[in-house]
């Protein structure tokens, strides 16, 4: 059997969903997962002690809250929060982004909390 | 001391170099490097063994010629070539590209020859 080779349109993919902080799989490459999310508003301080978290912008902009200081992403931009890095995302506007990092990797790190949410499949 | 904390521009970082077909990495996520590079005309058939690898195409038009079938990628799409699939990078105008995969991993797999070229750091 032939498995189908279809590509992954980003626009078309963000179309599918409206729900923010809400991690969306659009591929998996060995043991990561590339992910969207929509954001708007502020997320919760956290922090990832296994992992790097790279973040992409697509449209909008994003800022990462760090203890020293901020990160400002426009579309085009990418940061990688490394591990163990404190961090807080924050967009005034309706922003998405795309996300790299392993797989089973939850949003909110080491705080947990009502907003905890695993990523799910986009087909 | 406070590590700078500075954003990746990807065309800032597309406009710093003009060699084809070298890998300029522009970050690193755990044990994985996120880098750049500009293709045009065709690359060889090769293959990796170990490893997935991401591209997305940035601006251009890039065709990923697959044994049983061409993906073809527009700006904003990207696809996951699977490990042990063999595949060839053909581009017939300019195209800018990122790459994603562990560190390491060679341009041109298996094949290997008088195109291979670990990635570049740029800075």
């Amino acid at each position: 059997m032939t498995e189908p080779r279809a590509s992954v349109n980003l626009a078309h993919k963000l179309a599918q969903f409206d729900e923010l902080w809400t991690q969306k799989k659009i591929a998996d490459l060995n043991d990561y997962e590339v992910k969207l999310a929509k954001l708007k508003g502020e997320f919760i301080w956290h922090t990832h002690e296994d992992t790097d978290e790279l973040f992409l912008v697509i449209s909008g902009r994003l800022t990462i809250r760090l203890r020293d200081g901020d990160v400002v992403l426009e579309p085009g931009e990418l940061f990688v929060v490394p591990r163990g890095v404190e961090h807080c995302p924050v967009a005034d506007e309706e922003t998405a982004i795309l996300l790299l990092e392993p797989a089973g990797v939850l949003n909110t790190g080491d705080a947990g909390g009502p907003l905890t949410k695993a990523a799910e499949p986009l087909d």
